[in-house]
Parts: structure tokens; C-alpha cells; sequence
């Protein structure tokens, strides 16, 4: 690894970077532990330490030197620049620097730059109504939340894609280097462009240890890790030490030498034309962990160990020697040199910072909501298909997105993300005013990859929800198209995006983002050709956990009500959407006009399909493509069969209208529930996933009892399409003989349609297993079905 | 990267191995298109074409080169060798390799080696009633679903682990590497003792391409390849090439030096006592995508290209000239010198093939329930507390998981994973007996390192998993102790675990395999330390759309319940089971022997909290550790200070007993329920997830409209833990309201309770607020409740 000599650094600039850098140790150190005394101008007492102590210790010196040797490039160089803490433990130190610089307290006027502020600093860390004790939306600065590990390098990249003149600075924790997110993400190189994206600087910190292990990459020796990270594309450059100064020079060294390497690999790519993928720089900063803490505790070694971790002295309010100890420590950082007798920063550890919006904790970027700009969006009526026509709702979308994309591309405001996906999934339009990015080597066969473009594919889910996730919160859009079964592949990190949402709504400094988009395609039904490792609809249900403020699901029909949807989605903030449809061709119900008042209903009664004059035997209920198609033909068969039977056919694309208006701002009153479902007549209903999440969201309505769902229950395999309805009791079929089962009173004919399903049933069995086709009826019958018009 | 030359075949040798290979190919394509006329004995009609193809051509002849020269090496060196497919699209290569050394047609007769066979062998594959698309349960030799892509190398060390003379062949997919699971699971060297595990064979398969894209380590060039290789710990050779003959030499000389340098490996750690990290080769397989396949289909280049990855003639049936390509594709693998006219493999191409177990389909390690050895197990009740101590749960159950380790370490049979967190989750008595594995460097502050032992340690939940898997699927047993909410990281692996159960559980020939247990710990409640973004209880929720028949979730209350469960899941096969328990001291409840019998009803009354004389007014139901307190203290105060109220307490432990018998195998029958939980008084019932958890699990009972669920509703921070309960309305102040609002007359002592627990909600807020500490009389409670003896 290369190393850097020199001394850049005058010994004002290392003594301000040093005291400053002593400045937010102590504030870090003073968060974890006090509750009062925060100056230590009393004695120490047992009562000025917090009864719980909360928080890691361990992670946040190194957090609190990068930050401080960032400031020096930021200011020295007017880079813009936001930073992206990997081990989100450090807490205490990105709140340190905030309010360090001054920004904290022009967010939070409460925790004042003087005494009383640092009073308050210190007790609201991990404390009852108090900020968390890891990196949160309540940190200045921050787009990423520290509690799971495993996504900043990819939340880096994706702040820096279309921000040509910012430097992401990404802090990886050793730690966080084992998770499989982060491994996968160092690739994210080869679909950085040096012309039109920013830089990121990944800062791999090797402190050596996690909660009680050492660390992979702290322990592989610098040879494998060099290769390791060569092999990744990066030119590592390694700073290490344990004596403060020296690493002060030669951090700052390495910082010029890597930021004129960013500048030079930027200018050869913008101004020269060199159009090879670069080697970009990266660092590896090798010091201890828990720094400057104790060094000893209890006769074991602590600073430079993974005892560091989190509270090196646990028992600091019940120990005089722990209580002294920590004195002293607090001491060792000199706070009378860094603290004037008001308790503010003396000049000298901060005169020298970015002022503004160029500081670190104020970066606009990281507050994504701020300069956000709202989607050029063509109406998407234009788009729409005849009712009645056959369509691939996907094939039909893409035309839309190919212009949204192409509106919204030169405000470098879109993309899409995926895994390998896009033309598979049918959005293939896209590609004829985009590509798709590709850094790496390219060869003849290839088509549509280029070294820039808006959309983004790489087998990863996790690297593309990353990617996506640092774009969003940096303010721009985006769409992630994916297989439904294997989008649970981020259910972790669309948890810890949900609860980012939740809080960060709720604070007024931090604007509305704009949602992350899914569009889980390929799903369930149509998975019959790839088996059942492919099936898989719970994502619903895993998002349905998040807070209903942030949640919304939509189930279009078809083609038309997938374009109002998409539309709708595009348009919101802060919320993740999650819309379900197919990409084979398939039936389209509803015009554009009916489409929109459909979707801007959520739910309603399809009275074409109706017979019930007001007053159903039975209502049947479809959410979702496939089931809408099974519901249709259930109701031409019962029509057909059992003409006297008065049937409502009603149809959900906003799932969350099942909910009371009390679990969900999208719920349906009551009274309005009733009118659709009735209060006391069977209710048949086809849902596209698990079915019980459909009582779920129904049980507190008045007809709860009446409501039958069907629904994926897991059974599939590699079949035919209309085999998967059967295996799973949803087909056409089956819902006859449910409605018939259910219905009080009707007449014999009943009884012989039912045998006649049974029949069908066993018909289509026959059929398929000789075939390896569906029944030519079942084939057909989508084309016939369709409604004039 | 190294090249070996060479020519170690003679031409008699050549020649069955690439007769063996062009036969599975032929075999391969028939699968993909043929209904009938396997032999191609007469012309090829449109008919004999699949009206439907579905599967993946372009993987598979790599797949069945590497095939052919492992079966190569185990026959020449008596080697034990398990083979895991990471391109699990290659289904019809693993099946027809299977066919071939007459593996397959062993345990599937009707699948005979012979013409009708080989018909059966072409109509089933992905077709209604027959086999998957991709490697499945079905597939003889795999443990490894072919479906989601990642986790082929993670399986592979996990299979290879404590079965010292086996040697693992993993062949690594270019998309699949680009995952993060795959990523991350390279650094499993690092985790693999040269003495007492096998070995693993990492084949990097690069034919270039993903679906529509190419693949990220097929285009950044040999050296930054070769770089990266190395610095993940292996040592790279390279085999490459287009035309067969000398691709067989290369493959065969380097295949030959791999298996020396790995039995030098072994030789130098086991008999000259080498304790260095070896560096194991590896192979990096470069052959193109679709190889043999067409060239050019409708003018496109297909052969090496994306164009091969699924169905190259996809008009086979409907298109002449597409139908003349297949023929003369099928014709190119010359099946007449390879098959007999009875339709058998000809002898020279299978006679130099392993025989009995020792062929790849059929070794027993594959089918890791045929030799799987049950667990020694201490008698869990002697590890009993006492009830009324206080206990933490973890703690006591490490005790027993120590001494279940010491009895089962001498037989290689059991392991535990984790991502870091053994002691942080209080198991730490496990390292009185055992170490956790270590091979990289070691320094002298570690502890409880070692090159071997029965913890494996790594920050990745998906390695983590996957080794966990790949020793469970070879018959040996472990546990899973994680973070709960961060087990969420392998929702999607948990999917395809259950799928393989459900599906191999069906089949006869596989036998059971251990139980994938979870210990769920640091669960939602106990994160008032750590903050919102470790709050998630959403695991269950996702195991629970799983079948039935695989998913097990138990909530023991305490210490001795948590015994009881873990002993009786350590015994099960085929399952996966969910437990979740606290690791802070907590009261115990139950005696072990009550413990037990509690355990065995799965659900019951707590006569000894409750005064409802066998009638009562109010049902106060307790799911999960935390819930369980809760709800006896309410008890306490409902008997305190409304002592006329009769009050039923009753614990949940296994919670699909709540599910009606038709749900779930453990359900309870509805007399017993509605014995219980009466069919009309009130039941408040607080529940350690997510609430609408009970509602879909109760939907169906009597009593359901009285059912009212408090739960984790994603209202979460860093606080006390008994301000976790108040946030989510779950404490016992909300608990006796919640009583009090549903009973129906009261006395106006209820109304005065009621305003007093609305005060002491408030006193709690401005106190927690205040100190940082929950009430005394709350943190002191749990001591005082306790039931005597």
C-alpha cells in the first residue's frame, strides 16, 4: 500500500486540527457519561454519571480524526463534501462534531454553544426523550443510520451518482467489511462515471476489533488486504499509527495526495477525454480502538482491544476508581485549553472550519429534502392501452419510464436501479433514451452499457438498494424493479429505510425525500417456469410491519391501473411503495379514464362485471393481476351457470383502503367498507399473496366473519400458469365451488356446477401433466373475456 | 494466475471423458426441449418439442465439464467428494449427470437407463408433475436449491466442516459472485481448520454473462481478478479455453495439481504439524456461456454469449428452421457412439465413472440424514434454576449449550454460528469447553481463539447461515444465536431453507435432517440501549408464512421454559425453529419440572397467578419474557386493587397452539382453546411482536372478537426498558386500562384505578426523563413478584 511522508501540517494547523480533534473526544467521552458537570469544574461526582451508560466508545476517536482532517480539505479546498459514518456505533462523535462546527446548535437551539448547551448535549445522549446512541436522521449531516451494518460504501455511491462536484468521504468499519452488503459493494467502482458522477472515498478503518473478536480484515496481513483491495479496483493508500502527531502529518498528507488523485482522475476523465475505467483512491487507516480512552480497566488492557467497544468504565457511577479514572481521562484531552469559561469552542480548534453550508453536519446534500426537485413527469394518460386489448403491463410501463427518463435525465434526477432485471422484466423501453451503466471492459455483444446512464444493474439487491437508498436521501428519484421473491433479499434494509422515514418525518429540519419506489414484478403467479425457490409474495407482509404513515402497497389489474399507480408513486415523498404487477401479457380491464378514478378510489365495484343489482348473494374481491383475471372468470361462470345468483364484483389496488381509517391514513370508514362488502353476505375473496394478511387488515370490520380468503399458501413447483392457481385452491374453479360452499340457499343447480368444477378441476390435472399446456379454454379465455371497449 | 500444462489424458482417457460430457450435454438439451423421441431415431417433429421450454441451457455444459473431471478425480484417487452447484439454473445438467452414473434411475426406477427412460428423464424436466428447472431437493448428489443465487460457497464450508477426508467442489457462477452473500462468504478460509475439517474447492465459473448483462469478474481483467483472489486468502489457477480437447488436458493437469497441493495442505497441518493459514487453491474456470450450444440463432450470436442463458431455439416447436438447429445441435453431440440401442450409455463413456456412494449423485454426505448421528444430550432439567431466583435466560441456557457442546465436539456433530455476538448474548460458558475457529492472525489480548472449535464467529448473518445450512444438510446439528432484529438479514436464505424442507421432507430417499434452530436474543424489548434501529420482532412474521409442517416458534418465559425448548428442538429434524429469549436477568417463574409440563401443553393457565376460580372475568394472556411480566403484574394490581375482578392468567410458550388444528399440526383443538380462553369474556392479551400476529392466528376461534393485542408497534428509541412497554402501550399502567375499558361493569374502584395508572404513566414519563432510570418500584418489582419456592 502506498504510504505518504511528510509534514503538511504547520504546528498552528496541528495544534488547531489536534485541540479540535481533543475537542470532540471530549464531547464524545462527556456524552456517554455525564449527566451535569459537564466542564468538570466541580469535582467529579458519582451523581453527575449517567445510572445507565449507553452508548460505544470504541469506534468514535477514529470517526472524530477523519472529521476533523475532512473539515481541513473542505475548507482548504472549498470541496463539497458529506460524510458517511460506516460503524454508526461513533454516535457520540458525529453529534460531537455537529455541534463542534455550530451547526447542531442552529438546529437544535436548545443545546446552545456554551455550558448549559454542552449540558444538555451531554444528557440527551442516550437518554429518555434524548437523541439515539448510534447515527440517526436526529444527526446533523447524516443520510445513514447506524444500527445495521453493511450499507454505507453503497449509500456513498449513491449520493455521489449525478453530483459531479461532490466527494462522498465513507468511513467502513472493519467490522462492517465482514457483512456480506458491504463486501458485494466495493464493485459499486465500475459504475461510477468520472464525467458526469462525484467521487467517494471509501476510508476502510481497521481498529481491529468487533464486540469481542478481532476483525477479518484487521488480522488477513497488509499483503492479502492489499490485493484484496486492488483486486477491487481501488489504489489504497494505508495510515497508521498510534502517536497522535505522526498520524495527524500523515493523514493530512495522504488526504492531499488522495484528493489531488480524485481531482487529476476527474479532470483526464471531464477535460482530457481518458475514458478508462480509473483506479480510484481509497484509504486504510489503521489506529486504535477506543483511542486516547483508558488504557487499563480492572488489570485488563483496554485502549487497542475490543474491550473498547462500547463503555470502557461501566461501573464509573458506583466505583471511585472507575469514577476517577474517568476523570482523569476526560482531563487527559486538556479541556481548559478547548473550552472558554462560557463553554464554548475557543477560536483556535475551530476558526479554521468550513463555515456554512460547507461544513460537514450542514451539507445540503445531506439533508436530501432540501434542494430536492420534483420529477418531469408526461402525463401518463398518453400511455395508456384500449380497454380490452392484451397487454404486458411492464412492456407498457417502460414507454412511460423510457420518458420519464429522458425528461429527467438532464437534471440528473432519475434512475433505476436492479439486479440484472430490467429487460427480463420487460422495461426494455428504457434503453432507447438510456443505458445501462458499465465501467468495466466491454465486448462486441454487448448492448447498452455505457459509461454513463440512468439505469443501474449489478446481481446484487443489496448494491442496488444502497445505491438507491444514498440517491433518494440525497434528494433525487428512483424506481427498483425486481423479482418479488427475491426483493426479501433487502427486507433488512428496507426496515432500517422505514424507521429512517418514520423519525426523520417527524422532524421539521429535515425535508421530505422522495419514496422508494418497488416494482415487484416477475412475482408469484408467473413464476411457474422458474419453480418454487421463485415464489414468494410476503414482501407485503414484511413492509405491512413498518409504520402505516410510511407504507403503501399497490395491486393494479392491469396495464392502465399500473401507469395511474406509477404516476401516483413518483409524485410522493417519504413513504416506500411497493406496487405488485405482471409482466406477461394480459388482459386490460379498464380504459385511462376508468383507470384513474379506479386508483384514486383504491377500491370499488366493478359494476360491468356485476350482477347484483344493488344487493349482492356474494361478493367477490380480487387484489392483484392474476386474481382479478380468476375473479372475472369466476363471476362469467356463476353468471353463465347459476344466472339467478347476484354477484359483486369489486376490485382493490390500494391495499391499505382494507384497514380502518384508525391503522391507516388510507383506510376506508367503516360506513363506506360496509356499503362495498356488505355487513352479512359471504365475501370470497382472491388475494394476490399469503392470504392471511387479507384478515389482517379486515378483522375489525363488521362482515370480518363472512370474509373467505385464497390466497399463495405455498404450494408451487414448475408447472403452468393456471396449475399454480389449482395447486394453490385460487383458480376459477375452485372459487365456484367456494361461493357455492358458502352461499346459503341455492338451488340444485348448484349442486351440479360444483360437481362440474370438481370436475375441471381434475380435467386440467389430466390435461397438464400429458400436455405440459393449460387447458386451450383457460388459454383463450382472457381474450374473450374482455369487456367491449 | 497459474496455468498448468500438460497432457495428462491418453486418448482413450480423453476420449470418455468428452464422450462422458458431450452425453450429459446431449442429455441436458433433450430435458430442455423433447417431449418424446429422445434418440432422435426419427426425424425431429414439431410434436416431439416441449410446447412450453422452460429452462437454462447456458450454465450447464460448464457445469458438466467440471461434472465429468471430478468424477475423474474421485474415481482415480478414492477421493469423498460432494459437488454444490452455485448456477443452480444448471438443473438439467446435475439431473442428467445423475442419469448417467445411474444414480438416478436407482432412486427413481421409472426413470430407467434405457430409451423409455430417457424419455421420462426428457418429459418430466419443468414440466407439470415432474422435476424442477433448477437443482432442488429432488436433484440426487445436491444440497444446494438451485433458486436464489449466493449461498453456494457458504453451504460449501459449511459441508466441508468436521468431515476432515471430504473434499468439497463448489462451482461459483460469475452473477452469483456478484451477490453479497457470495461476496462475503470468500473470507470463509479464514474459518476452515486444515486438521480436522475437509477441504473446499472454489471453481470461479466466468462464461461472461448474467441474464441480459455480463458478469462484474468476467470484465475488470486478469490481474485485478487475480488480485482479488488472492487477497480473499486462495491461490488462483486459470483454465480457460474453447476448444474441447485441450480444455479437457488443462482442466485435468490442473485438477491434478489442485487435489496434490490440497492433500499437501493436509499432509503438512496433520502430520508435520504446520499451524500456518494456508493459502487453498482454487480455480478459475473461463469457458463460454451456452458452450456447444448454437452459434448464431435468427442472426444473432448466441454461443458465449448472454443470448445461451436460457432456451437458444425458443421456437423450436413452431418454427422449421429453429427445429432443424435443435436437431443438429442434438445430432453435433454425436448420440450415436454414446448411447446403446437400447438407449444406455455406452460403456466407454461410464465405465471409468466412481462407483456405489462414491459417485458425485450419490454420495451419502448429500443426503446428510442417512448417517446423521443424534445429538448426546444432557438431561436439560439439571441445569434448572430455582424458581423465584432471578436469571438470565441466555446465561443458564449457555450451561447446558457448554455441556452440549463437550458431548458432541468428540463426534464433529454440532456447531454454533454467529455474527459476533456468543458473549454479548450471554453464552459464554460455551468457551469453557470450546474455542471459537480462527485461522487468520492472532494477538495476545484475543481470547477463546483457536485454529479450531465449535463457534464459528464472522459479522456476516449470511455466512453465518449458510454454514449453518451447508453442516445441517450434511447431518450434522447447530444453532443459530442472533440479534433478533437482525436476523431479518437472512429472511430471504430462511425462504429457501423452508422450501428445500418442505419439499425433501416428501421425499422418502432423503432423510430427515437436524432442525435449523434459532435463538433470538438482545430481542425488541431489550434494546432500550441500543435504539430504534436494533427494534424489529418481525422474524417470526416471516418464518410464519412459511408451511406449516417446516415452522416451529416458541416464546419461553424464563430461564427453565428456555431449557426445556431448546432441549426438545435439539432433538427435532427437519424443522426450523424460532426461539426467543431474553438475555437480562429475569424472575423465574417455573420450577424445570413445572417448566417442563408447561413446555409440553405449549400453552396453559397459571393457576397460582390467577383468582378467577374457574370462571373468570377477564383472560390475561402473556406471549415472550417480557409480555409475561408485564402481565403478571398486572395481575397483581388487578388482585391489589379490584380484588372482586377473577382474573385468568395464562402463558403462552408455543405459539402456533393458537393456530386452529387445521392451520398447524401443534394447534389446539377449539374446545381446549375456548376452555381456556373462554368463548365470551375478555381476553387482553400482550404479545412480544407485532400485535395483528395473534389476530391471524386467532381469526378463527370462538373468542376471537374479544381478543385485544398489545404489542411492538415500531415505537422505539434509546430508553429504559420499562419505557419500551410504555411507548408501545404494552406496560402494565396501559394493561389494567385496557382491563378496565373492556370489563363490563365495573365498580367505580375500577374508574379511580383507572385515573391512577393514567397518573403513574405520567410519573413514570417525567421520572424516566428526569433520571435516566426506570422507577424504583418498577425496577424493583420483578424481585418482590416472584412466586415462593
Amino acid at each position: 500500500m502506498l504510504i505518504v511522508d511528510g509534514v503538511p501540517l504547520s504546528r498552528q494547523q496541528l495544534d488547531a486540527i489536534d485541540g479540535y480533534w481533543r475537542a470532540a473526544n471530549y464531547l464524545s467521552v462527556g456524552q456517554i457519561y455525564l449527566l451535569a458537570n459537564p466542564l468538570l469544574r466541580e469535582p467529579l461526582a458519582p451523581e453527575d454519571v449517567k445510572p445507565r451508560l449507553l452508548g460505544h466508545w470504541g469506534t468514535t476517536p477514529g470517526l472524530n480524526l477523519v472529521y476533523a482532517h475532512l473539515s481541513r480539505i473542505v475548507a482548504a479546498r472549498e470541496q463539497d463534501m458529506i460524510y458517511v459514518a460506516g460503524p454508526g456505533h461513533g454516535g457520540p462523535g458525529m453529534v460531537a462534531n455537529a455541534w463542534l462546527d455550530g451547526t447542531y446548535s442552529e438546529i437544535y437551539p436548545a443545546v446552545s454553544l456554551d455550558e448549559r448547551g454542552m449540558a444538555r448535549l451531554f444528557k440527551q445522549f442516550s437518554f429518555p426523550g434524548g437523541v439515539p446512541s448510534h447515527n440517526a436522521p436526529e444527526t446533523p449531516g447524516s443520510i445513514h443510520e447506524g444500527g445495521e451494518l453493511g450499507y454505507s460504501l453503497s449509500h456513498a455511491y449513491g449520493a455521489a451518482l449525478d453530483n459531479p462536484d461532490l466527494v462522498v468521504a465513507c468511513v467502513i468499519g472493519d467490522g462492517e467489511a465482514e457483512t456480506g452488503a458491504l463486501a458485494a459493494s466495493w464493485h459499486s467502482n465500475k459504475f461510477l462515471d468520472p464525467v458526469t458522477d462525484g467521487a467517494v472515498l471509501p476510508i476502510l478503518h481497521l481498529n481491529g476489533y468487533k464486540i469481542s473478536n478481532p476483525a477479518v480484515l484487521a488480522r488477513i496481513g497488509d499483503d492479502e488486504l492489499e490485493d484484496l483491495l486492488t483486486g477491487y479496483g481501488y489504489r489504497p493508500y494505508l495510515v497508521q499509527g498510534y502517536q497522535p502527531e505522526p498520524v495527524h502529518q500523515v493523514l493530512a498528507a495522504t488526504l492531499d495526495a488522495v484528493f489531488d488523485e480524485i481531482a487529476s482522475i476527474q479532470r483526464a476523465a471531464r477535460e482530457d477525454g481518458v475514458d478508462e475505467r480509473p483506479q480510484w483512491p481509497m484509504i486504510v487507516l489503521r489506529t486504535p480502538k477506543g483511542w486516547t480512552g483508558p488504557r487499563v480497566v480492572d488489570g485488563h488492557p483496554v485502549e487497542g482491544t475490543w474491550r473498547a467497544h462500547q463503555v470502557p468504565l461501566g461501573a464509573a457511577r458506583d466505583d471511585s476508581r472507575h469514577l476517577s479514572a474517568l476523570r482523569d481521562w476526560m482531563l487527559s484531552y486538556r479541556p481548559e485549553e478547548l473550552f472558554d469559561r462560557h463553554g464554548a469552542p475557543v477560536p483556535s480548534i475551530v476558526d479554521w472550519l468550513p463555515s456554512g453550508s460547507a461544513r460537514l453536519a450542514a451539507n445540503p446534500h445531506a439533508n436530501g429534502g432540501r434542494h430536492s426537485r420534483d420529477l418531469e413527469l408526461p402525463d401518463y394518460r398518453g400511455y395508456g392501452v384500449m380497454a380490452g386489448s392484451m397487454a404486458g403491463a411492464t412492456s407498457v410501463l417502460g414507454t412511460y419510464l423510457r420518458d420519464v427518463m429522458a425528461a429527467n435525465r438532464p437534471y440528473g434526477n432519475f434512475r433505476m436501479v436492479g439486479p440484472d432485471e430490467t429487460e427480463s422484466n420487460r422495461l426494455g423501453a428504457v434503453f432507447e433514451v438510456t443505458d445501462k451503466v458499465w465501467q468495466a471492459a466491454t465486448a462486441p455483444v454487448d448492448e447498452h452499457l455505457a459509461p454513463r446512464g440512468g439505469v443501474m444493474e449489478i446481481l446484487s439487491e443489496h448494491t442496488c438498494q444502497g445505491w438507491l437508498e444514498g440517491y433518494l436521501l440525497t434528494g433525487r428519484h428512483g424506481m427498483f424493479p425486481c423479482y418479488e421473491a427475491f426483493v426479501h433479499v433487502v427486507d433488512s434494509m428496507v426496515n432500517q429505510h422505514a424507521k429512517w422515514l418514520k423519525v426523520s418525518r417527524k422532524l421539521a429540519w429535515r425535508k421530505p425525500i422522495p419514496s422508494l419506489n418497488y416494482l415487484l414484478t416477475s412475482h408469484v403467479w408467473r413464476q411457474d417456469h422458474n419453480g418454487f425457490s421463485h415464489q414468494d409474495p410476503g414482501f407485503i407482509d414484511h413492509v405491512m410491519n413498518k409504520k402505516a404513515e410510511v407504507v403503501r402497497v399497490y395491486l393494479p389489474p392491469d396495464a392502465n391501473t399500473l401507469l395511474a399507480v406509477t404516476d401516483h408513486c413518483l409524485r410522493s415523498r417519504d413513504y416506500i411503495n411497493v406496487i405488485v404487477a405482471g409482466k406477461n401479457p394480459a388482459p386490460t380491464w379498464l380504459d385511462i379514464d376508468a383507470a384513474e378514478r379506479h386508483c384514486r378510489r383504491g377500491l370499488g365495484i366493478w359494476e360491468w362485471a356485476s350482477n347484483d343489482a344493488g344487493d349482492p348473494d356474494v361478493v367477490l374481491v380480487a387484489a392483484g393481476d392474476v386474481p382479478t383475471m380468476e375473479i372475472l372468470a369466476t363471476a362469467e361462470l356463476l353468471r353463465t351457470h347459476l344466472p339467478e345468483l347476484r354477484v359483486r364484483v369489486v376490485n382493490v389496488v390500494d391495499l391499505m383502503r382494507l384497514q380502518p381509517t384508525s391503522e391507516h391514513p388510507h383506510g376506508l370508514p367503516d360506513a363506506e367498507f360496509d356499503a362495498i362488502f356488505t355487513t352479512d353476505r359471504q365475501v370470497i375473496f382472491a388475494y394476490h399473496g399469503y392470504p392471511w394478511l387479507v384478515h389482517r387488515l379486515t378483522y375489525q370490520r363488521n362482515n370480518h366473519d363472512n370474509i373467505h380468503v385464497r390466497g399463495y399458501k405455498e404450494e408451487g413447483t414448475t408447472t403452468t400458469p393456471f396449475d399454480m392457481l389449482v395447486l394453490n385452491d385460487m383458480d376459477r374453479f375452485h372459487l365456484v365451488m367456494d361461493v357455492i360452499d358458502r352461499v346459503p340457499g341455492l338451488s340444485r343447480k348448484a349442486a351440479t356446477l360444483r360437481q362440474r368444477m370438481v370436475d375441471k378441476r381434475a380435467e386440467h390435472r389430466d390435461y397438464v401433466r400429458e400436455t405440459g399446456e393449460d387447458l386451450p379454454e383457460i388459454r383463450d379465455w382472457s381474450w374473450q373475456a374482455i369487456p367491449a371497449g
